[in-house]
């Protein structure tokens, strides 16, 4: 039998194993207590009337294997939507066989078909082959660029709340 | 007679403001060939049927002198949307008067009435002012994330085409 890999939209009844694979990749970035999404939040953002972000599911033999979570942002300067890849994950046992790359330029594609001007993502600084796998795909670390977050106790503050 | 400053959504004919906001931003930001985007992309975009971005116009007595741009994100850690902020600008006239700062206070109460559990943006890192500004209100700068980007040939290149 020929190995396939299928990629395909998740449907809302796979919320589930959404939820799941969000947290395998939390615990592969090392933070595995982090995650407090729960699949009624996930059900609600991403497969109502206007869903707040798209999953793309790798199926590998049927199996699912991976998953990219992704979204439009907006560069003014371009004036063309972005796509966003809030997450990209490839299950350990599945890896070794493209699956990522393949992810990557079907994302490439979507991002031209749904006229993006740019696709991008963040990475941890200190995961290496990940920086190095972006690196091959033509990926532009933005060094300028330095990321800012207020959430939690300081974000009611600053609403005066 | 009180200085009056009001925060409110743009409308659709003050697009020509948006794109002359979004110059200024960039002429300040040291880059000001950078910006390709046009009215009918701006209006396509932001005030079509399903906006991918909001605009906040800052009024001083009556006149526009600054603007915000964003847009939801989303984390799926926390299984909420984040509140984005693309751009923020106001114009060196204007400064001074903690224009700034209420935008910032009214983007963080729009994040908690929309349901975000973050406010999030970027700073260019020779930029003091404000990431010193941005400290002041709470913001933490994120520095293990860095910023991949893809766009051009390269995204091109990677979609196949």
């Amino acid at each position: 039998m020929l190995d396939v890999l299928h990629l395909r939209p998740a449907v809302r009844a796979e919320v589930p194993l959404i939820l799941s694979l969000i947290k395998e990749l939390a615990t592969y970035e090392r933070d595995p207590d982090a995650v407090v999404a729960t699949e009624g939040a996930l059900e609600r953002d991403g497969f109502g009337e206007r869903p707040l972000f798209q999953v793309t599911i790798a199926e590998w033999n049927g199996e699912a294997v991976g998953f990219g979570l992704w979204f439009f942002a907006y560069s003014t300067w371009r004036g063309q939507p972005t796509l966003y890849l809030e997450d990209l994950f490839v299950r350990p046992e599945a890896r070794g066989r493209g699956i990522g790359k393949e992810m990557m330029r079907f994302l490439a594609r979507t991002a031209l078909d749904t006229g993006c001007g740019r696709f991008v993502w963040q990475v941890l600084d200190w995961n290496t082959p990940s920086i190095e796998f972006y690196a091959s795909l033509g990926g532009t670390v933005v060094k300028e660029w330095l990321t800012v977050r207020l959430d939690g106790e300081a974000l009611r503050a600053l609403a005066g709340r």
